[in-house]
């Protein structure tokens, strides 16, 4: 179950930080703002995240009324995950971050995956 | 000492808050992007922070390349901490941070303070 929100914060950004709730989540958020998502895509997006810890994730977005489990008629019917409208008040933040990644990484020598292309092969 | 940087990351989205490194060192950045600020200035800032945990998260951030520690000519003569040029190139990501919490608090019924008031007084 998700933690309670504290009353008061010390600034905007440290609020922010909070509901994002860390690097998972936020990342989750990132996905989710592309496009809905069934488990098993995210699944594939996260390789580095198990089972136990991507829903425990996505159960305490859900909980903080940021993430909504919805079924999509068919054929085949099929669970998505999608932001509630909440979820999407944070699209300027969430692009803000991706975009910095993919302007920045080969500065730093890194190497950034495009993510979705995981799911086409 | 900072972590050496992964060498690839699963999404631009991850490696952005990999660089940011965790809510407290998101929040100095935030605060420093305002204004170059003394060690003095950033402790009460962040009064939850013990001396210990601003230090190494200020030592992080250095190390980084994000952040500088800066002689100020006086009189008097003052050490600042002020952002870095890649530090400044974060500057749209932490400015939509700290928007979506100054817009969304209330409608999550929490108080944010306004953290430069805490230098005023």
């Amino acid at each position: 179950m998700a933690k309670k929100l504290a009353r008061q914060f010390g600034c905007p950004s440290e609020f922010t930080l909070y509901v994002l709730g860390g690097k998972w989540k936020t990342v989750i958020l990132c996905y989710l703002k592309q496009q809905p998502l069934r488990y098993a895509d995210l699944r594939r997006l996260i390789p580095s995240l198990s089972d136990k810890m991507l829903t425990e994730r996505l159960g305490d977005l859900t909980a903080r009324g940021l993430v909504l489990k919805k079924r999509m008629s068919g054929p085949p019917a099929r669970d998505v995950y999608t932001l509630t409208p909440t979820g999407k008040s944070l699209s300027a933040p969430l692009t803000e971050l991706y975009r910095w990644g993919e302007k920045h990484a080969a500065g730093f020598g890194v190497i950034v995956s495009d993510p979705f292309a995981r799911l086409r092969n």
